[in-house]
């Protein structure tokens, strides 16, 4: 954008810049794999931001999923504004369990649409399909995914001939590759294209796999480092954060903690009672078994509905492995969500367990290292960082992850 | 012990065995550390424990600190009995810190001295002199500390030339070699003296130091089994736990989240308005600051002590960092503390932050690397291991760290 102007987005107000911003969402990013990789001395860039740049710690938004968290760091707003809580939610009315990842479902405008639409250049990256339809809402610009970058055009995606251009081999969904074309596309189009506002958004697939520290997990920070090194040398202004963080959720001998919550309902409260919805469920199940540590509960209407919804919350709280039972309107109030996309209930399970419907409908035969996972409050924690020194934030701002954008356009000059 | 007999050692009873058993303590020991060790294929003895014997997770005494689980392991309850909630309390007739490192302050007697009252041969080795004296109360058989190896006597310590015994130099006290001339010394004393019962408590000074499935972190856990296998091929039933678990207190760039507990209460209280007491503090500070997510607060006598409590309460609740705050009654009944050797309060920080004093007595610059900790309710879940088959455990008992001596001896044949 040729000159200086701020945009409303939200209630939120942005400026726009003179030096192109990359604003990176690392999915699955505890801070330990950052602190961890710059120890093992692998990620000297990552290292270089913390002594000249910004770090922060943030908040994601819990659920700690990745498509509440990028909705959030797109539109700058928590769920209960943009809608979007998980990728499931059951429809009352229908009585069907309705993915949300159709942009229909999205209340709030992004921050990377309206700049777009005021004259900006605008492109975004992400690895899996599922989030480019949200995330490219309305948006005038480039945006892919590198799951289907072999099928882009100028036409549907703003930008076509892709593997020609970033260099690399279409990569499998279940890669690590998968998010280094995310970081190899950004260099590129950085490069040619200049784009005034970049949005990279990777996959969790390693950090479901591997520790923090870990040889496989280093690998990839290193490979992250030396994309984003070339990013700053291309000029950018560069936000990293992250859509949550990521524990192991087993025990010592690897074997995972699950509460199967509809097997344990089923038995304490009667079989169809209650249904358990896990907004993690989506189609690439591979990498978590569709476990997390985040569910929410319907129970069916009743005139004592909520003495029932009291009683069964209870029950729930006596498992061991839960952390939290909150009622909807607990919920929609603590974590921001629209109340009318959860359940009667909603549940949060400690550290190193996940929740689970029932035994017979999780597949853990895919799972071929021990299980890692999100969707609890263990896992809001997350990394804020840029690559350039801040202004003072008021010291009663609660940084959150969705602040990115803002600290970015607001803060950095 | 040449027959069978049960003994009652504080309300719990005890089925002497028929073979030698071995319960290992592994200070700091968050069960990742052993699962990651075992997927990194350098831990081939765990993993057969996992195939072939029992493995439970268990929660620990809070505050997650060395000496209270160590005194809980030993005499099979919590500190509400056995008296030792941490290293300090602090003495309100004479308004001084006291170091609970006294067996004076013993209130139960333990395990290990009862049986070899009743004429088990009994042996302890700990890695810091700090345990031994507390460990060994009362107890007759041999008793040790790698730190004072070297000075171990017939008449005090119940064996003597350790050094010769053992085959290695005497370690540092801040070093790996000093757990494991514990495990050294174990094997060596199955095949000499074959104790009925031993009992071997490390140091977590890497722990401290190294995040599980790191090079640092392996290297101790291969270590670790080198020596099991071989206590195993000696014919132990071996009982495995840890006293606490060990988490990352740092942001992405490994800068220490502390809160200066002392500082805020000077500034929103009044100075000498309350006294923070940091139970971790104790002669090896090297490897923690002395910073833990564990602070107990004594508040002065007041008519109206309860209201003030209460307010004072709320205001540690405000900051951000902090879990839980209880009140004296609170914490000893959750907790199973005891009442008069705790604070008016206590706090509990999250997973990954500790709790300080005052800023200018804590000096961080002996830390090498990005601190590592423990003291909270994030460090209660420690592995509970067995080279051996289960009977059935009752499934509404909450298994502890602190049974591990009451499965291995009722619940191993």
């Amino acid at each position: 954008m040729s000159n200086t102007r701020t945009l409303n987005v939200n209630g939120r107000s942005y400026q726009s810049m003179r030096q192109p911003l990359v604003v990176v969402c690392v999915d699955g990013c505890e801070q330990e794999y950052i602190n961890q990789a710059i120890q093992a001395g692998v990620a000297p860039f990552l290292k270089k931001m913390t002594e000249q740049g910004t770090v922060l710690g943030a908040d994601c938004v819990v659920p700690s999923f990745t498509n509440p968290n990028n909705l959030s760091i797109v539109t700058g707003v928590p769920p209960s504004v943009h809608g979007i809580c998980g990728n499931y939610f059951y429809d009352l009315e229908t009585r069907q369990e309705v993915m949300m990842n159709d942009a229909k479902y999205l209340r709030a405008g992004t921050i990377l649409a309206a700049f777009a639409d005021a004259g900006a250049k605008v492109a975004v990256v992400t690895a899996k399909d599922k989030l480019r339809g949200l995330l490219g809402h309305k948006m005038r610009g480039i945006c892919f995914s590198a799951e289907k970058a072999d099928q882009a055009t100028l036409e549907q995606n703003g930008i076509e001939n892709l593997l020609e251009l970033v260099g690399m081999p279409l990569p499998s969904v279940y890669s690590a590759e998968l998010s280094e074309f995310v970081f190899a596309a950004g260099v590129k189009l950085l490069a040619s294209e200049r784009p005034d506002i970049m949005y990279l958004s990777t996959t969790d697939y390693i950090q479901h796999k591997y520790a923090p520290g870990t040889p496989g997990a280093n690998a990839f920070y290193a490979m992250m480092d030396h994309y984003l090194t070339q990013l700053d040398a291309l000029g950018a202004v560069i936000g990293l954060t992250a859509d949550h963080g990521m524990n192991a959720k087993t025990d010592s001998a690897g074997n995972a903690n699950v509460v199967y919550l509809q097997d344990v309902l089923d038995a304490k409260v009667g079989v169809e009672k209650t249904r358990v919805i896990l907004p993690i469920t989506d189609p690439y199940v591979v990498h978590h078994g569709a476990l997390g540590s985040y569910a929410t509960v319907y129970l069916g209407a009743a005139s004592n509905a909520a003495e029932i919804a009291d009683k069964i919350a209870d029950k729930i709280r006596a498992i061991p492995g839960i952390e939290l039972v909150l009622t909807r309107e607990q919920a929609a109030q603590r974590f921001e969500l629209p109340p009318d996309r959860i359940g009667d209930l909603v549940v949060v399970s400690e550290r190193l367990a996940v929740i689970g419907t029932a035994a017979s409908r999780h597949d853990l035969s895919e799972l071929k290292l021990p299980l890692r996972s999100h969707g609890g409050i263990s896992e809001q924690r997350v990394p804020l960082m840029f690559n350039r020194k801040l202004g003072a934030i008021p010291a009663d701002h609660r940084l959150r992850n969705f602040d990115v954008f803002f600290l970015a356009m607001n803060f950095t000059r």
